[in-house]
C-alpha cells in the first residue's frame, strides 16, 4: 500500500493567472496526470490498451479534493508523490502530495472506480470492480 | 446567506477527453468561473479594481472538493448554482451544485479568503478579513 | 457563400495569464468552439452522431493561423463571426473575426478536412471528401 | 540564427479531445512553453524579472500559425525545436518543430514583440524596440 510514485512537472507561464499565481483547476490536471502515471508505474497501460482488453475506458473521479497549503508560481519545478491511500469496495482512494522541494503546495486526494461504457447508454459510464491482478499490487 | 447566483456554460467537444466525458478539471474551472459571477453578482467589481481600490488581488482557495455524481459530455448546456454556505473567520464556504437540467453532475465546495500581496514577497500571497461590506450581504 | 455565424464568449479571468491578458492559445479554443457551432449552424449534428452515421469523427485541422490585432483582457464579452472562405478539394477554409464590439481583436483561419478513423490504424485519422449535402450548403 | 533549442513534453490523456488526438490548441500551448524555455536558454530571465528590470512584460503574438503533418495521441514523448527565422524591425518570427521522435507533427511560427504595459491604459500593451543584447545573441 506504501507504494508511492512521483511524477515531475514544471509551473509555465500559462499555467498562471493574473494574480501571478497557478490558476487552481491546473493542480487538479496535474493530479490526473500524475494519478495515470502512478496506474502506469502498476502496470496498467494506457486507456486504449484496457479499453480493448479489458473495456475498461479509464478511472473517472468520484470525488477530488484538495487543501492548498502554499501558493506557487511560474517557473517552479514541482512534485506530485501519489499513492493508494485506502480500499472502499469499487472505488480507490489517491493521496497525492503537490511539493516545490521541501515545501508542500497542496494537498490532494482522489477517489476513482474503474469504469467500462454503459452499456444501456455508450454517452454514459458504469463502475466495474477493481481487476484483481491490480487490486494484489495495492493491498 | 441563501442568496444563489446560477451561471450557465455549455459542455463542448473540447472540454471532453478520450473517454468522451468532461476532463473533470474542467467542473473546477467553471466552479471558479461561477464563483466569480457571484462575487459580480454581489457587487464586488473585478479583481484589477478590488486591487486598485483596496489592495485586493482575488479570492484565492484554502480548499476546493467535488463530489461527482453524474457524468456529463458535449454539446449539452449545464447550469452552476452557487452560494455562500458558511463563514469562518477570514474564510467562507461557497457551495456550488452543477446541474444538467434537474440532473445534479457534481456537488462542489470551495472555501476561499480574500488576498492581497504578501508585503514581505510580491511572489506570495496573504489573507485579509473579509471586508465588512461584503461580510453584510452574506450574513 | 457568405453564410457567416455569430458565437458568444466571455473572457474570464482564468483565460487570462500573468501578463493580465488573453493566455493566446484560448483564442484557438474559441476558435475551434465558434467552428462546431458554424457547423451546427449548417446542420451538421455533434461528431459522435456524424461518426454513428456516416464514420466520421471530426473536421481536424490541416493549418490554424491567427492574426492578433488587439489585446483583450477580463471580463471582456467577445463575439466570433464565422464563415467559408474558400473550398480546396477535400479541405476548406473557415475564416473567423474575434470582436469586442467593434473592435477587431484576431482575424483567424482554419483550414479543415472531414475525418474517419485510418482503418489501417485507429489511433490515426484520414480525410474523406466533403460530403455532398454539407458542399451544397457552402457554394 | 541558427540556434535551436529543444523542449520536451508528453502528451498527456486530457490533452486528448473524444477524437482521440490532441485537442489541437494545446500545440499552441506547447509553441508558447517552447518560446519561453528558448528565451530561457538565451538568457532572458522571466518575465516577472524583465518587468522589474526592463518593464518588459512578456513578448506577445502578433501572429501564430501551425501546419499540422501528423496527428499525435496519447501517451507520446514529444519535441519542440525552436529557432529564431527571421528578425522584422520591432518583430521576429519564432520557427517550432514539433516531432515526435523523427515523424514531424506540427511545423509552427510565432510572430512576436517585445512588450510593456500600455501607460495610456494599464489593461493594454506595447510593443518595444528588441533589446540590443538579446538582438546581439540571434543576428
Amino acid at each position: 500500500m506504501p507504494r508511492t510514485h512521483t511524477s515531475s512537472f514544471r509551473i509555465e507561464f500559462g499555467d498562471c493567472d493574473p494574480a501571478q499565481i497557478v490558476f487552481y483547476p491546473n493542480f487538479f490536471k496535474w493530479m490526473d496526470i500524475a494519478a495515470l502515471h502512478f496506474f502506469n508505474a502498476c502496470g496498467i497501460p494506457s486507456w486504449r490498451e484496457t479499453k480493448a482488453e479489458r473495456g475498461i475506458i479509464g478511472a473517472p473521479l468520484i470525488n477530488a479534493s484538495a487543501k492548498f497549503v502554499s501558493s506557487a508560481t511560474y517557473p517552479e519545478p514541482i512534485e506530485v508523490d501519489t499513492s493508494v491511500a485506502e480500499i472502499r469496495g469499487k472505488s480507490f482512494v489517491l493521496r497525492h502530495v503537490i511539493r516545490r522541494g521541501d515545501t508542500v503546495l497542496v494537498e490532494g486526494e482522489e477517489i476513482r472506480i474503474f469504469a467500462i461504457e454503459d452499456p444501456a447508454d455508450p454517452k454514459r459510464i458504469k463502475a466495474v470492480p477493481i481487476p484483481e491482478d491490480i487490486l494484489a499490487q495495492w493491498v
